[in-house]
């Protein structure tokens, strides 16, 4: 398999994405160039994959978190900044984020604020940092109060993603990463919808052609909208398909208890059937989408909407709701969307008890 | 006195800075219009002018930290953001910055951050912060390895300032404050370093004319600047002179113990030294920044600098140091200077002790 690469355009912070079978050093010393870098990475990734970047000679460091979300704080952000001044990195050294959500999203806050900032460049090896969170310029860490509450804006130089990394993912992570592709199909692309209804079998096998076409389909799907939209004024709010009930799902459960994908796959039914409900997409669109999350092994419900009060509020407390308004994206039919509105408390509650 | 406004050019981040007696309601309330906002102040600055923003109907809520260098911490920060998120500030919560450099800093990285960015008025206390770190868009907190190391560019949406707030000002502040505009006729304006040397006495005994002509001059110098170079790529360079001198300074001296203004006025004197022994400005430049600084009470030695070997490393560690090289920013006569350039150690080391 060749490479592909995918354009995130963006004027001058334009960037490449580079889909590979494996992580091909030339498109990574294309994008370095002669200057310094700095791995941060986590204790899961570093034995499997971090010795790849270990041979290369501009190497100056590299900062290992725990594994897990709460890496993704400001005293771990505290930890490598010291890391960063101890290895006297300076204001051209390029931080490299290999790793899932929770290494690009940190090392994607670090490189913003340090020095006011420095170049980046992503190396997502999760299924769901590569179709989701490696691309955008998202960048994050969470407050105790919040997730994803202190962050940025912050594009990559560029993104490389090998398909081969998937072979030592989780099969559950691989699963929970499927539900932002599916998320995808439903908001913009139903071509691409029926494609995934067609090789779910060959999706879950991690095969290779199968995989690469559909990171390139993802990335070329995020890319449009965050190349129409950078900062969320308008369009990109689509991307939160089923994340105002899936944030909620979050919280309820616990973080860690429900991986992310799981909670927006259960969310985007919930979507499905309030534009159902609404009359704007058809009983077909939401037994499709149903058929297609549970083929990938995904949840159908949200365990935790029975607590009405206390979901309500936690969708309230959403960082994506403004003055206490719940703003929800809504299908068309597979393949089209609104931007979020505002829906009554008692409507959603009605659909929400119609899906238990 | 009517209010003066002096704008900042930067396409479609520019933004107007206010300066009258008192702070004037009208023009903070064309600003914010009808959104809410929430005040970052400290324990100085909130029994002052607190109550003067607290009337507002708009206004969400107040977080006041201790005065001093020590608020610029990503504790401090942490503390604000639950601040924050309880008062549910949302996306178009303005964030106020009623404080000195501290509080504008601390403040202003709170808002880039919070929620990915939010906006930002700076109703700046001290006089360093009205003429220099209020404007411009410089934000940070300090990590204990080393100041401003953590921070952004973001631009302020305005900056309100009332000259009446320097008369509660400590009489060592507003010296202080004074080596940043002597900086601005030293770099840039030869006409307004000789106004300074006609107006000492006006000056430190505030005399509302002088000093509304002296803010309004060095924001637009630093306006100007900033203009041209808002990321510090080229020209904005040149506003650190005397400023890696100043760093050692303040680094060795410990923080707190001399302050930024006073460092920077001794770091002047120092640059224009070096400059003198280059070649590229005369002694009678050297002899009328000695007495301009002397007579705003400011040091002209660098207490630090026989210290060699730390004070060279300390002049390293500067964040505006790359890759170990140590720059200077250099004279070229009063009015005008050089981008900043390396200098042998030697050579600097020769000239620190001819001012012993």
């Amino acid at each position: 398999m060749n490479s592909k690469r995918v354009e995130v355009e963006l004027g001058a912070r334009s960037y490449p994405i580079f889909i590979s079978e494996d992580f091909q050093l030339e498109n990574f010393e294309q994008t370095i160039g002669q200057r310094r870098f700095y791995v941060i990475t986590d204790s899961h990734v570093a034995p499997l994959y971090g010795d790849q970047l270990s041979v290369l000679p501009n190497r100056l460091g590299q900062s290992i978190v725990p594994a897990g979300e709460s890496s993704k704080s400001l005293q771990q952000a505290e930890i490598i900044y010291g890391d960063l001044i101890r290895a006297k990195a300076d204001r051209k050294t390029v931080i490299v984020a290999l790793g899932g959500g929770v290494v690009g999203d940190l090392a994607g806050f670090i490189a913003s604020t340090y020095m006011r900032g420095v170049p980046f460049v992503q190396m997502p090896t999760s299924l769901l940092a590569m179709v989701d969170s490696s691309v955008g310029g998202k960048v994050a860490v969470n407050h105790p109060l919040g997730k994803n509450m202190i962050g940025h804006f912050y594009q990559p130089e560029s993104v490389l993603m090998a398909t081969s990394v998937l072979k030592t993912l989780p099969q559950r992570e691989l699963q929970a990463g499927m539900a932002e592709v599916i998320k995808y199909g439903i908001i913009m692309d139903a071509e691409f919808f029926a494609w995934l209804e067609q090789n779910v079998e060959k999706l879950l096998a991690l095969d290779p052609q199968a995989i690469a076409s559909t990171l390139e389909k993802s990335v070329c799907c995020k890319a449009q909208v965050v190349g129409e939209d950078e900062k969320e004024g308008g369009v990109r709010a689509t991307l939160n398909l089923g994340h105002t009930f899936g944030h909620a799902e979050e919280v309820l459960a616990g973080y860690g208890r429900v991986l992310h994908g799981e909670a927006v796959a259960a969310g985007m039914v919930a979507a499905m059937a309030t534009s159902v409900a609404l009359g704007q997409a058809s009983e077909d669109d939401l037994r499709r989408c149903r058929a297609l999350i549970l083929k990938f092994k995904l949840p159908i419900t949200l365990t935790q909407s029975h607590r009405q009060t206390e979901f309500w509020t936690a969708m309230e407390g959403d960082k994506k709701s403004l003055s206490g308004v719940v703003n929800f994206v809504l299908s068309r039919g597979i393949g089209g969307c609104d931007l979020p509105k505002a829906i009554q408390r008692t409507f959603i509650e009605n659909v929400l008890t119609s899906l238990r």
